[in-house]
Protein backbone atom coordinates (compact mmCIF):
# COMPACT_ATOMS: atom_id res chain seq x y z
CA UNK A 1 0.00 0.00 0.00
CA UNK A 2 1.01 3.57 -0.55
CA UNK A 3 0.34 4.94 2.31
CA UNK A 4 1.80 2.34 4.38
CA UNK A 5 4.93 4.39 5.37
CA UNK A 6 2.45 6.96 6.45
CA UNK A 7 -0.08 5.34 8.24
CA UNK A 8 0.60 1.57 9.34
CA UNK A 9 2.44 3.17 12.35
CA UNK A 10 -0.35 2.81 14.71
CA UNK A 11 -1.63 0.26 16.95
CA UNK A 12 -5.04 -1.00 18.69
CA UNK A 13 -5.95 -1.77 22.27
CA UNK A 14 -9.04 -2.93 23.19
CA UNK A 15 -10.13 -2.16 27.19
CA UNK A 16 -12.67 -3.54 29.02
CA UNK A 17 -15.21 -2.36 31.43
CA UNK A 18 -16.24 -5.47 33.53
CA UNK A 19 -19.03 -4.66 35.78
CA UNK A 20 -20.38 -6.53 38.52
CA UNK A 21 -22.71 -6.11 41.54
CA UNK A 22 -22.78 -7.41 45.05
CA UNK A 23 -25.87 -6.69 46.70
CA UNK A 24 -25.21 -3.44 47.43
CA UNK A 25 -22.38 -1.32 44.61
CA UNK A 26 -21.65 -1.51 41.09
CA UNK A 27 -17.53 -2.47 40.99
CA UNK A 28 -15.80 -3.17 38.04
CA UNK A 29 -12.95 -5.37 37.95
CA UNK A 30 -9.68 -3.70 37.76
CA UNK A 31 -5.77 -4.58 37.03
CA UNK A 32 -3.02 -3.24 39.03
CA UNK A 33 0.15 -2.39 36.62
CA UNK A 34 3.22 -3.74 36.79
CA UNK A 35 5.23 -2.37 33.90
CA UNK A 36 5.29 1.36 32.90
CA UNK A 37 4.23 3.69 31.94
CA UNK A 38 1.59 4.28 34.84
CA UNK A 39 3.44 1.18 36.94
CA UNK A 40 1.40 0.39 40.45
CA UNK A 41 -1.54 2.26 38.54
CA UNK A 42 -5.02 1.11 39.07
CA UNK A 43 -5.61 0.17 35.27
CA UNK A 44 -8.89 -0.99 33.05
CA UNK A 45 -7.51 -4.60 31.98
CA UNK A 46 -7.14 -4.77 27.92
CA UNK A 47 -4.75 -5.84 25.12
CA UNK A 48 -3.17 -4.84 21.98
CA UNK A 49 -5.06 -6.31 19.27
CA UNK A 50 -2.72 -9.13 17.47
CA UNK A 51 -2.79 -8.19 13.82
CA UNK A 52 -4.30 -11.64 12.91
CA UNK A 53 -7.27 -11.22 15.34
CA UNK A 54 -10.86 -9.57 14.24
CA UNK A 55 -11.75 -6.63 16.63
CA UNK A 56 -14.50 -7.59 18.50
CA UNK A 57 -12.68 -11.25 19.54
CA UNK A 58 -10.25 -9.32 21.58
CA UNK A 59 -11.97 -7.96 24.42
CA UNK A 60 -13.77 -11.81 24.46
CA UNK A 61 -9.99 -13.15 24.58
CA UNK A 62 -9.35 -10.19 27.38
CA UNK A 63 -12.44 -11.28 29.33
CA UNK A 64 -11.71 -15.16 29.28
CA UNK A 65 -8.12 -15.09 30.47
CA UNK A 66 -9.38 -12.45 33.43
CA UNK A 67 -12.30 -14.21 34.54
CA UNK A 68 -12.47 -17.41 32.83
CA UNK A 69 -16.06 -16.18 31.61
CA UNK A 70 -17.45 -16.84 28.00
CA UNK A 71 -20.67 -15.99 25.97
CA UNK A 72 -21.54 -13.43 28.60
CA UNK A 73 -23.08 -9.59 27.86
CA UNK A 74 -20.25 -7.95 25.95
CA UNK A 75 -20.93 -5.16 23.83
CA UNK A 76 -18.73 -2.29 22.25
CA UNK A 77 -19.22 0.98 23.69
CA UNK A 78 -16.88 4.35 21.91
CA UNK A 79 -13.25 4.20 20.41
CA UNK A 80 -10.46 6.79 22.74
CA UNK A 81 -7.94 8.12 19.76
CA UNK A 82 -6.15 11.39 21.16
CA UNK A 83 -2.79 11.76 20.06
CA UNK A 84 -1.32 12.03 23.64
CA UNK A 85 -3.11 8.84 25.11
CA UNK A 86 -0.64 6.64 25.09
CA UNK A 87 2.77 7.65 26.00
CA UNK A 88 4.94 5.47 24.06
CA UNK A 89 3.30 5.72 21.02
CA UNK A 90 -0.40 6.26 18.90
CA UNK A 91 -2.61 3.47 20.20
CA UNK A 92 -6.30 3.94 19.54
CA UNK A 93 -8.42 1.59 21.84
CA UNK A 94 -11.77 0.40 22.10
CA UNK A 95 -13.62 0.24 24.75
CA UNK A 96 -16.26 -2.64 25.37
CA UNK A 97 -18.29 -3.26 28.83
CA UNK A 98 -19.47 -6.49 30.17
CA UNK A 99 -22.15 -7.14 32.80
CA UNK A 100 -21.18 -10.61 34.83
CA UNK A 101 -22.65 -12.17 38.06
CA UNK A 102 -19.79 -12.14 40.18
CA UNK A 103 -20.72 -14.95 41.66
CA UNK A 104 -19.22 -16.46 38.54
CA UNK A 105 -16.00 -14.62 38.33
CA UNK A 106 -12.98 -16.50 39.21
CA UNK A 107 -10.63 -13.83 38.46
CA UNK A 108 -6.98 -14.75 37.71
CA UNK A 109 -3.50 -12.86 37.59
CA UNK A 110 -2.71 -12.21 33.93
CA UNK A 111 0.68 -11.61 32.83
CA UNK A 112 0.48 -8.08 32.89
CA UNK A 113 -1.23 -7.32 36.46
CA UNK A 114 0.41 -8.36 39.76
CA UNK A 115 -3.04 -7.60 41.06
CA UNK A 116 -6.60 -7.93 40.06
CA UNK A 117 -9.35 -6.75 42.21
CA UNK A 118 -12.95 -5.91 42.24
CA UNK A 119 -13.60 -1.77 43.22
CA UNK A 120 -16.11 -0.02 44.01
CA UNK A 121 -17.20 2.74 41.19
CA UNK A 122 -17.59 5.11 43.85
CA UNK A 123 -14.50 4.85 45.24
CA UNK A 124 -12.33 5.16 42.14
CA UNK A 125 -10.90 8.83 41.67
CA UNK A 126 -7.91 7.87 39.67
CA UNK A 127 -6.55 5.51 36.51
CA UNK A 128 -4.10 4.90 34.36
CA UNK A 129 -4.04 6.68 30.97
CA UNK A 130 -7.74 8.08 30.08
CA UNK A 131 -8.95 5.04 31.90
CA UNK A 132 -11.18 7.03 33.94
CA UNK A 133 -13.07 8.92 30.68
CA UNK A 134 -13.02 5.34 29.18
CA UNK A 135 -14.76 4.32 32.31
CA UNK A 136 -17.12 6.96 32.84
CA UNK A 137 -18.25 6.98 29.27
CA UNK A 138 -19.19 2.98 29.86
CA UNK A 139 -20.94 3.92 32.92
CA UNK A 140 -23.13 6.65 31.36
CA UNK A 141 -24.24 3.72 28.57
CA UNK A 142 -25.00 1.21 31.38
CA UNK A 143 -26.64 3.82 32.73
CA UNK A 144 -28.69 4.61 29.74
CA UNK A 145 -29.56 0.90 28.69
CA UNK A 146 -30.49 -0.59 31.47
CA UNK A 147 -33.52 1.55 31.46
CA UNK A 148 -35.01 0.19 28.37
CA UNK A 149 -33.18 -2.84 27.45
CA UNK A 150 -33.28 -6.15 29.75
CA UNK A 151 -29.04 -6.61 30.49
CA UNK A 152 -29.89 -5.42 34.11
CA UNK A 153 -30.14 -9.28 34.64
CA UNK A 154 -26.68 -10.29 33.57
CA UNK A 155 -25.38 -8.63 36.71
CA UNK A 156 -27.75 -11.11 39.31
CA UNK A 157 -27.89 -14.61 40.31
CA UNK A 158 -30.60 -16.29 37.82
CA UNK A 159 -33.18 -16.14 40.51
CA UNK A 160 -33.24 -13.10 42.70
CA UNK A 161 -35.84 -10.81 44.69
CA UNK A 162 -37.71 -7.80 43.74
CA UNK A 163 -35.27 -6.22 46.68
CA UNK A 164 -32.02 -7.29 44.87
CA UNK A 165 -33.55 -5.89 41.66
CA UNK A 166 -34.70 -2.81 43.04
CA UNK A 167 -30.97 -2.52 44.94
CA UNK A 168 -29.12 -2.81 41.67
CA UNK A 169 -31.26 -0.46 39.88
CA UNK A 170 -30.69 1.68 42.53
CA UNK A 171 -26.65 1.06 42.22
CA UNK A 172 -26.50 1.77 38.67
CA UNK A 173 -28.65 5.01 38.24
CA UNK A 174 -27.24 6.06 41.38
CA UNK A 175 -30.36 7.12 43.33
CA UNK A 176 -33.23 5.69 45.31
CA UNK A 177 -36.49 4.48 43.75
CA UNK A 178 -39.67 4.38 45.11
CA UNK A 179 -40.19 0.65 46.15
CA UNK A 180 -44.05 0.53 45.65
CA UNK A 181 -43.45 1.90 42.25
CA UNK A 182 -40.81 -0.08 41.24
CA UNK A 183 -42.36 -3.60 42.04
CA UNK A 184 -45.43 -2.07 39.91
CA UNK A 185 -43.50 -1.33 36.93
CA UNK A 186 -41.11 -3.96 36.87
CA UNK A 187 -44.04 -6.58 37.54
CA UNK A 188 -46.19 -4.89 34.58
CA UNK A 189 -43.74 -5.25 32.26
CA UNK A 190 -44.33 -9.28 32.14
CA UNK A 191 -41.56 -10.68 31.91
CA UNK A 192 -40.43 -11.88 35.49
CA UNK A 193 -41.20 -15.47 36.08
CA UNK A 194 -42.39 -15.76 39.32
CA UNK A 195 -40.57 -18.82 40.49
CA UNK A 196 -43.06 -20.00 43.14
CA UNK A 197 -40.13 -20.51 45.67
CA UNK A 198 -38.35 -18.66 48.34
CA UNK A 199 -35.21 -17.02 49.82
CA UNK A 200 -33.35 -19.91 52.13
CA UNK A 201 -31.23 -18.98 54.89
CA UNK A 202 -32.43 -15.05 55.35
CA UNK A 203 -32.61 -13.98 59.12
CA UNK A 204 -36.19 -11.90 57.73
CA UNK A 205 -38.91 -13.26 55.86
CA UNK A 206 -37.84 -14.83 52.85
CA UNK A 207 -38.84 -12.74 49.99
CA UNK A 208 -40.11 -14.28 46.56
CA UNK A 209 -37.71 -15.31 43.66
CA UNK A 210 -38.15 -14.25 40.34
CA UNK A 211 -36.45 -15.22 37.15
CA UNK A 212 -36.29 -13.53 33.72
CA UNK A 213 -37.86 -14.71 30.93
CA UNK A 214 -35.62 -13.87 28.43
CA UNK A 215 -38.39 -16.36 25.74
CA UNK A 216 -41.64 -14.39 26.38
CA UNK A 217 -39.15 -10.98 26.45
CA UNK A 218 -37.92 -11.68 22.52
CA UNK A 219 -41.64 -12.95 21.62
CA UNK A 220 -42.94 -9.72 22.67
CA UNK A 221 -39.83 -7.51 21.42
CA UNK A 222 -40.88 -9.05 18.09
CA UNK A 223 -44.60 -7.57 18.43
CA UNK A 224 -43.70 -4.12 19.24
CA UNK A 225 -42.96 -4.64 23.19
CA UNK A 226 -41.14 -2.33 24.72
CA UNK A 227 -39.03 -2.42 27.55
CA UNK A 228 -38.93 0.57 30.39
CA UNK A 229 -37.66 0.67 33.49
CA UNK B 1 8.15 0.30 22.30
CA UNK B 2 9.07 -3.48 22.19
CA UNK B 3 5.49 -4.54 20.59
CA UNK B 4 6.50 -2.17 17.98
CA UNK B 5 7.44 -4.81 15.27
CA UNK B 6 4.19 -6.91 16.06
CA UNK B 7 1.62 -4.48 16.55
CA UNK B 8 2.28 -1.07 14.91
CA UNK B 9 1.43 -2.04 11.36
CA UNK B 10 -2.38 -1.28 11.18
CA UNK B 11 -3.97 1.90 9.95
CA UNK B 12 -7.32 3.75 11.09
CA UNK B 13 -9.34 5.54 9.02
CA UNK B 14 -12.85 7.23 9.76
CA UNK B 15 -16.05 7.19 7.72
CA UNK B 16 -18.71 9.42 7.80
CA UNK B 17 -22.51 8.62 7.07
CA UNK B 18 -23.98 12.17 6.70
CA UNK B 19 -27.46 11.92 6.64
CA UNK B 20 -29.55 14.50 4.84
CA UNK B 21 -33.49 14.80 4.36
CA UNK B 22 -35.01 16.77 1.25
CA UNK B 23 -38.89 16.65 2.18
CA UNK B 24 -39.72 13.70 1.42
CA UNK B 25 -36.67 10.89 1.69
CA UNK B 26 -33.92 10.24 3.66
CA UNK B 27 -30.54 10.00 1.98
CA UNK B 28 -26.86 10.06 2.14
CA UNK B 29 -23.95 11.53 0.74
CA UNK B 30 -21.85 8.86 -1.04
CA UNK B 31 -18.48 9.37 -3.29
CA UNK B 32 -17.63 6.82 -6.57
CA UNK B 33 -14.44 5.72 -5.98
CA UNK B 34 -11.47 6.76 -8.47
CA UNK B 35 -9.27 3.64 -7.20
CA UNK B 36 -8.90 0.54 -6.43
CA UNK B 37 -9.86 -1.54 -5.00
CA UNK B 38 -13.62 -0.94 -5.02
CA UNK B 39 -12.77 1.32 -8.32
CA UNK B 40 -16.29 2.89 -9.51
CA UNK B 41 -18.29 1.33 -6.56
CA UNK B 42 -20.16 3.22 -4.41
CA UNK B 43 -18.51 4.07 -1.17
CA UNK B 44 -18.80 6.34 2.50
CA UNK B 45 -16.35 8.99 2.04
CA UNK B 46 -13.88 8.93 5.07
CA UNK B 47 -10.08 8.88 5.12
CA UNK B 48 -7.18 7.64 6.85
CA UNK B 49 -6.35 8.97 10.18
CA UNK B 50 -2.82 10.93 10.55
CA UNK B 51 -0.75 10.31 12.31
CA UNK B 52 -0.45 13.18 14.32
CA UNK B 53 -4.22 13.78 14.28
CA UNK B 54 -6.69 13.35 17.23
CA UNK B 55 -9.35 10.40 16.28
CA UNK B 56 -12.03 12.87 16.46
CA UNK B 57 -10.56 15.58 14.67
CA UNK B 58 -11.15 13.22 11.19
CA UNK B 59 -14.14 12.84 10.64
CA UNK B 60 -14.81 16.75 10.95
CA UNK B 61 -12.25 17.36 8.36
CA UNK B 62 -13.53 15.23 5.57
CA UNK B 63 -17.24 16.40 6.37
CA UNK B 64 -15.67 19.67 5.32
CA UNK B 65 -13.46 19.02 2.61
CA UNK B 66 -16.88 17.19 1.51
CA UNK B 67 -19.79 19.59 2.08
CA UNK B 68 -18.32 22.57 3.77
CA UNK B 69 -19.88 22.11 6.66
CA UNK B 70 -18.34 22.52 10.15
CA UNK B 71 -19.93 22.60 13.63
CA UNK B 72 -23.24 20.42 12.87
CA UNK B 73 -24.45 17.13 14.11
CA UNK B 74 -21.57 14.65 13.91
CA UNK B 75 -21.47 11.88 16.58
CA UNK B 76 -19.12 8.36 16.82
CA UNK B 77 -20.87 5.45 15.90
CA UNK B 78 -19.00 2.26 16.04
CA UNK B 79 -15.37 0.80 15.36
CA UNK B 80 -15.05 -1.96 12.66
CA UNK B 81 -12.50 -4.31 12.64
CA UNK B 82 -12.70 -7.84 11.13
CA UNK B 83 -9.24 -8.71 9.66
CA UNK B 84 -10.69 -9.10 6.26
CA UNK B 85 -12.39 -6.32 5.55
CA UNK B 86 -9.47 -4.26 3.74
CA UNK B 87 -7.96 -6.13 0.88
CA UNK B 88 -4.61 -4.57 1.33
CA UNK B 89 -3.82 -4.21 5.16
CA UNK B 90 -5.26 -4.06 8.52
CA UNK B 91 -7.49 -1.10 8.12
CA UNK B 92 -10.05 -0.58 11.42
CA UNK B 93 -12.14 2.27 10.36
CA UNK B 94 -14.24 4.52 12.86
CA UNK B 95 -17.98 5.41 11.91
CA UNK B 96 -19.45 8.37 12.42
CA UNK B 97 -22.70 9.43 11.27
CA UNK B 98 -24.00 13.56 11.01
CA UNK B 99 -27.46 15.00 10.29
CA UNK B 100 -27.18 18.03 7.95
CA UNK B 101 -29.87 20.23 6.48
CA UNK B 102 -29.35 19.40 2.52
CA UNK B 103 -29.55 22.75 1.93
CA UNK B 104 -26.60 23.84 2.97
CA UNK B 105 -24.57 21.50 1.35
CA UNK B 106 -22.39 22.28 -1.68
CA UNK B 107 -20.68 19.31 -2.22
CA UNK B 108 -17.30 19.23 -3.65
CA UNK B 109 -15.54 16.80 -5.21
CA UNK B 110 -12.83 15.57 -3.17
CA UNK B 111 -9.63 13.96 -4.26
CA UNK B 112 -10.53 10.14 -4.00
CA UNK B 113 -13.86 10.86 -5.87
CA UNK B 114 -14.58 11.41 -9.13
CA UNK B 115 -18.56 11.88 -8.53
CA UNK B 116 -20.07 13.39 -5.18
CA UNK B 117 -23.76 12.73 -4.90
CA UNK B 118 -26.77 11.94 -2.47
CA UNK B 119 -28.38 8.73 -2.77
CA UNK B 120 -31.77 7.60 -1.70
CA UNK B 121 -31.12 5.32 1.36
CA UNK B 122 -33.64 2.99 0.10
CA UNK B 123 -32.13 2.81 -3.20
CA UNK B 124 -28.56 1.74 -2.08
CA UNK B 125 -27.90 -1.69 -2.42
CA UNK B 126 -24.33 -2.47 -2.61
CA UNK B 127 -21.19 -0.18 -1.79
CA UNK B 128 -17.63 -0.70 -1.26
CA UNK B 129 -15.92 -2.47 1.44
CA UNK B 130 -18.26 -3.26 4.57
CA UNK B 131 -20.26 0.09 4.08
CA UNK B 132 -23.41 -1.54 3.79
CA UNK B 133 -22.74 -2.75 7.32
CA UNK B 134 -21.21 0.53 8.71
CA UNK B 135 -24.28 2.42 6.87
CA UNK B 136 -27.39 0.11 8.42
CA UNK B 137 -25.34 0.29 11.84
CA UNK B 138 -25.51 4.53 11.82
CA UNK B 139 -29.01 4.21 10.67
CA UNK B 140 -29.90 1.92 13.42
CA UNK B 141 -28.68 4.61 15.78
CA UNK B 142 -30.40 7.30 14.11
CA UNK B 143 -33.59 5.47 14.16
CA UNK B 144 -33.03 4.75 17.98
CA UNK B 145 -31.84 8.43 19.16
CA UNK B 146 -34.65 10.49 17.05
CA UNK B 147 -37.23 8.82 19.66
CA UNK B 148 -35.14 10.36 22.68
CA UNK B 149 -33.51 13.04 21.50
CA UNK B 150 -34.45 16.19 19.34
CA UNK B 151 -31.78 15.63 17.17
CA UNK B 152 -34.42 15.09 14.19
CA UNK B 153 -34.57 18.95 13.66
CA UNK B 154 -30.76 18.71 12.53
CA UNK B 155 -32.08 17.80 9.28
CA UNK B 156 -34.83 20.58 8.68
CA UNK B 157 -34.25 24.00 8.14
CA UNK B 158 -34.63 26.18 10.90
CA UNK B 159 -38.03 27.12 10.24
CA UNK B 160 -40.66 24.22 9.34
CA UNK B 161 -43.88 23.12 9.19
CA UNK B 162 -45.08 20.00 11.06
CA UNK B 163 -46.01 18.36 7.72
CA UNK B 164 -42.25 18.60 7.12
CA UNK B 165 -41.73 17.69 10.84
CA UNK B 166 -43.89 14.87 10.53
CA UNK B 167 -42.34 13.64 6.98
CA UNK B 168 -39.19 13.38 8.60
CA UNK B 169 -39.91 10.95 11.02
CA UNK B 170 -41.86 8.48 9.07
CA UNK B 171 -38.98 8.86 6.49
CA UNK B 172 -36.21 7.86 9.50
CA UNK B 173 -38.65 5.34 11.19
CA UNK B 174 -39.48 4.11 8.05
CA UNK B 175 -43.17 3.83 8.51
CA UNK B 176 -46.45 5.89 8.82
CA UNK B 177 -47.29 7.89 11.99
CA UNK B 178 -50.97 8.95 12.70
CA UNK B 179 -51.09 12.33 11.95
CA UNK B 180 -53.36 13.36 15.09
CA UNK B 181 -51.51 11.55 17.48
CA UNK B 182 -47.99 12.94 15.89
CA UNK B 183 -49.05 17.01 16.17
CA UNK B 184 -50.65 16.12 19.66
CA UNK B 185 -47.90 14.30 21.42
CA UNK B 186 -44.78 16.73 19.59
CA UNK B 187 -46.96 19.68 20.81
CA UNK B 188 -47.12 18.36 23.81
CA UNK B 189 -43.37 18.04 24.35
CA UNK B 190 -43.53 21.79 24.86
CA UNK B 191 -39.96 22.57 22.52
CA UNK B 192 -41.30 23.83 19.44
CA UNK B 193 -42.03 28.31 19.29
CA UNK B 194 -44.77 28.76 17.72
CA UNK B 195 -43.38 31.34 15.13
CA UNK B 196 -46.65 33.19 14.13
CA UNK B 197 -45.48 32.72 10.57
CA UNK B 198 -46.96 30.86 7.67
CA UNK B 199 -45.47 29.44 4.27
CA UNK B 200 -44.85 31.55 1.55
CA UNK B 201 -45.29 30.89 -1.70
CA UNK B 202 -47.17 27.47 -1.71
CA UNK B 203 -50.02 26.49 -3.64
CA UNK B 204 -52.06 25.03 -0.72
CA UNK B 205 -53.22 26.63 2.55
CA UNK B 206 -50.25 27.62 4.16
CA UNK B 207 -49.16 25.84 7.31
CA UNK B 208 -47.89 27.74 10.23
CA UNK B 209 -43.52 27.45 10.57
CA UNK B 210 -42.54 26.55 13.86
CA UNK B 211 -38.36 26.02 15.26
CA UNK B 212 -36.87 24.18 18.00
CA UNK B 213 -36.49 25.93 20.94
CA UNK B 214 -33.05 24.82 22.10
CA UNK B 215 -32.44 26.42 25.13
CA UNK B 216 -36.10 25.60 26.63
CA UNK B 217 -35.12 21.95 25.35
CA UNK B 218 -31.87 22.01 27.62
CA UNK B 219 -33.18 24.09 30.48
CA UNK B 220 -36.45 21.48 31.31
CA UNK B 221 -33.42 18.55 30.65
CA UNK B 222 -31.45 19.63 33.49
CA UNK B 223 -34.62 19.28 35.71
CA UNK B 224 -35.05 15.84 34.32
CA UNK B 225 -37.39 16.32 31.30
CA UNK B 226 -37.06 13.79 28.73
CA UNK B 227 -38.26 13.93 25.26
CA UNK B 228 -39.86 11.25 23.15
CA UNK B 229 -41.70 11.28 20.29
Amino acid sequence: MSVGNTFFKTAFSVDNVIFGFDNSSLKILLIKRAERPFKDYWALPGDLVFPDEDLDNAPKRVLKELTGLENVFLEQVATFGKTDRHPKGRVITVAYYSLVNIANVNPKAHSFANELAWHELSEIHTLAFDHMLIMQTCLQTLKSKVRTQPIGFELLPQKFTLSELQDLYEAVLGKPLDKRNFRKKILSLGVLLDQEEYQQGVAHRPAKLFQFDRHRYEEAKSMGYTFEV
